[in-house]
């Protein structure tokens, strides 16, 4: 199975680091044409299931305007230009819940949506987290963070009240390896 | 936390079913201004976590053209216009596998992005599948299928070789049910 050939490329829209929409006319090994094939280039991002010292995970609840509604989350946050998804996932921990860490581990780098981007989302374990300041919030982020054993976050993903893919792939993947790997 | 006030809204490219970008002023509850944010509205679509009688999981192999890369997946496939998502999952197990099953349970039904889109990928788990038919694929799918059994799953999940966000989701979420939740 080899790559499909670029014929031709066309940016319809260039609004990165947020979006860059291209269509390209490709040729398939077995010599199919598609015609106006879409890629939509999105940012990247680093997400952290958090541990503190007593065992619980910050978890956050803000408004999000793709489905318009109140959304769990990990704390999560882009990569700013040319930052390392470790980096940005201490940062945007520290933004969001006021936690530090020391003890990291990297869970995966998960393709967003393979057909169009070959963007990711860097998932990341992160224990012995503990509080050293206030959350640090932009005027565009409204959360509020609650802090819950995994239990009740694995409680939480079986009855979908979780439904964001990063935050269930993260979760699960952090239990795989809490419990023991 | 209130949802967003849409002051305007504008379609920057209308490709549905594959994608539709909007970019609207949105007003947050604390009076802040956004210009210009974005929606990407993209294709909702169904994926499969099937157990044979005997245990093995048909996984798929195939080019994707985001990463320009093979990526590894659970048998998966887009909604058709107001096609039910379990509808859409026995369609396309049948159709890159030929594969029938009778049991199937709804795992979950995750936000693919949700600041940008209110769309979902449907995850299932069939159990006691049993092959029918030779896989039926159209002109644009080349793809390669094994059978795995669901210990090679994980262990590919650990090792990033299975690197693709739902197919990581949708392993991790039949497994916590065949695991006895």
């Amino acid at each position: 199975m080899k790559p499909w050939r670029v014929l031709s490329s066309n940016v319809l829209i260039d609004r990165l680091p947020w979006l860059r929409v291209t269509e390209q006319n490709v040729r398939l090994p077995n010599g199919h044409v598609i015609e106006r094939y879409l890629l939509a280039d999105t940012r990247e991002y680093s997400m952290v299931f958090a541990l503190t010292e007593d065992g619980r995970v910050p978890l956050v609840r803000q408004y999000k305007h793709g489905p318009r509604k109140l959304v769990y989350d990990l704390p999560a946050g882009y990569l700013d230009d040319g930052e390392d998804p470790l980096a940005a996932a201490q940062r945007e921990l520290l933004e969001e819940t006021g936690y530090v860490v020391d003890d990291w581990r990297h869970l995966s780098s998960v393709l967003l949506d393979a057909n169009r981007t070959s963007a990711r989302a860097h998932l990341f374990l992160a224990r012995g987290a503990r509080q050293v300041a206030a959350p640090h919030l932009d005027e565009t982020e409204d959360l509020v963070t609650q802090l819950c054993v995994p239990e009740q976050l694995l409680a939480m993903v079986r009855s979908h009240e979780i439904d964001n893919m990063a935050t269930v792939a993260c979760i699960l993947l952090a239990l795989d390896v809490l419990n023991g790997r």
